[in-house]
């Protein structure tokens, strides 16, 4: 065990993010105490149950008193309240960071709140999972993944540092980068997935042609690989693309582009094209599993067998 | 054991189906002999070394002597010459079928070679994983998926009740629908969604604002998923796609339209619609789940901590 780093951490929000960093610095034995907010009823008192925090608060600003270490892990689009509320209560030298998956927006409506003498610095730890909530936590959930942190160019390196071995503690590979540069990279490798499986299951469901029941039975085709992604928290998503507007449009319209040059290829035959760019892809998928960023179990490892049996 | 179905059974082509068949087929003690087919010499050293058939010849002509069952089993594109070519050599009262992902264009590029007084009966099991090649095969990867067979309405009753016998004991549940629906359903459950994916790994592989380096590290948020199916056999889809052509097109200009309305609601900040349609797609994952099509687990049941240390 490493020794306490914090003394006391607040998780505002207790949902899949901020149970998993309950469970995750338990296990590395690096927080004293939790304590935690949300704002419904239910969640506290699962949080509670579970032994996620000592306490949950109704609050922000109740549960940010006293505390070394505060992470912001609801929706980001209610962060600007939340750092307003919490303004008031934060204890000098604390340090502020946060999850949420877009960065600029986020320094944007958290860094004007922000009191001299209590550091700021943005995160992202990019890992999760389709559900949510606080019993959907677990401690293995950042193992070798990475979080990014996106620092403004005065921050202090001191909480900077310690910030980065708290991630490191918890299982992370830290990355640091410029928010901007953070909601380019997260617009292309997260949040146009996201956009695009949100999308055919909605076009699944909507054709007329092909029933509702028949897309479910015949899913194991592929489709079914976008439904799990497309039942993500659907508030934690409409706040990601409210916030991230311009990246993703860019990295929409490029994904458009390329799609017409598919469909063409299609339209006319040539087999060459369609051969050649699906070859190309195959490699992309090598990198990943070289990198330890994805099993390389065939199905993702699935059971094989139907799980509705056991 | 049910007793043997068919005294010999031949393969053409023992990639990832061809040889899950075999196994499926052993396991449930079906089928006396298995002979198969390749073009390649390295395939056929393989499926011999690996008892998936007792022999393993160069050509389908040879394969499909004394067959009582054949099954195609090689990309779409060569059905009609394999036909062509197997068609002196099939034996009165033979079972011709396949597994292609499209229906309608196999059943025009076979059925015409197919002699009196031997039954042709096309199929496509929903079922499979990114990998190729005959040592990705095995035995479960039928359990609880669907088989869809497309008989034409001519087609001989006993043979098609042979053929859905033969598909349920391999673990499969069988459905009965014309070719040309088939296209239809799997057009949006299977061709859409591997385009899509196929197509955004390239994307992302083309930024010139974010490395290859960057896509592959981040890969966690969302964008790994669309690899795994993106890493499917670029020759089998190419055919998929050259021969499925209409469905295709009609499905992925649906997408391209509700993408569309996306793009719009996250340029005008409209919230209340992302989160109603984000809201919806959630419903389909729960329906795919309770039809026993896909795992509860999260994450897929992937295992959390990266592989590349074990």
């Amino acid at each position: 065990m490493s020794g306490i780093m914090f003394k006391r951490m607040a998780l505002i929000g207790i949902g899949l993010i901020g149970s998993s960093i309950s469970h995750a610095a338990r296990r590395a034995g690096i927080v004293g105490d939790i304590t935690g907010s949300s704002s419904t009823a239910a969640t506290r008192a699962k949080a509670e149950e579970l032994g996620l925090v000592s306490k949950a608060y109704e609050t922000a600003a109740e549960a940010v008193k006293d505390a070394d270490l505060i992470i912001l892990c609801t929706p980001i689009g209610v962060y600007g309240k939340i750092a307003e509320d919490i303004r008031p209560f934060l204890k000098p030298g604390a340090i502020v960071t946060d999850v949420g998956s877009v960065k600029a927006s986020v320094v944007r409506d958290i860094a004007p709140h922000i009191p001299d003498g209590v550091h700021f610095i943005a995160g992202h730890p990019i890992a999760g999972t389709e559900q949510s909530g606080p019993e959907s936590g677990f401690a293995e959930l950042f193992d070798g993944r990475w979080c990014i942190l996106t620092p403004e160019p005065d921050a202090d390196r001191m909480a900077l540092a310690r910030l980065e071995d708290f991630w490191t503690k918890l299982g992370s590979q830290v990355e640091i980068m410029t928010p901007e540069h953070h909601d380019l990279v997260l617009g292309i490798t997260s949040h146009v997935p996201h956009l695009i499986a949100f999308n055919i299951v909605n076009t699944a469901a909507h054709l007329e042609r092909v029933t509702d029941k028949e897309v479910i039975k015949f899913s194991a085709g592929g489709f079914r690989d976008f439904t799990r992604i497309a039942a993500s928290d659907p508030v934690m998503w409409r706040d990601v693309f409210l916030n991230n507007k311009d990246a993703v449009l860019e990295m929409l319209g490029r994904f458009s582009e390329d799609l017409v040059v598919l469909q063409r290829a299609i339209r006319f035959g040539d087999g060459e094209t369609l051969e050649r760019l699906f070859g190309e892809a195959r490699a992309v998928r090598r990198g990943i599993i070289q990198a330890g960023q994805d099993t390389n179990a065939p199905d993702f490892g699935r059971r094989p067998a139907s799980d509705k049996q056991s």
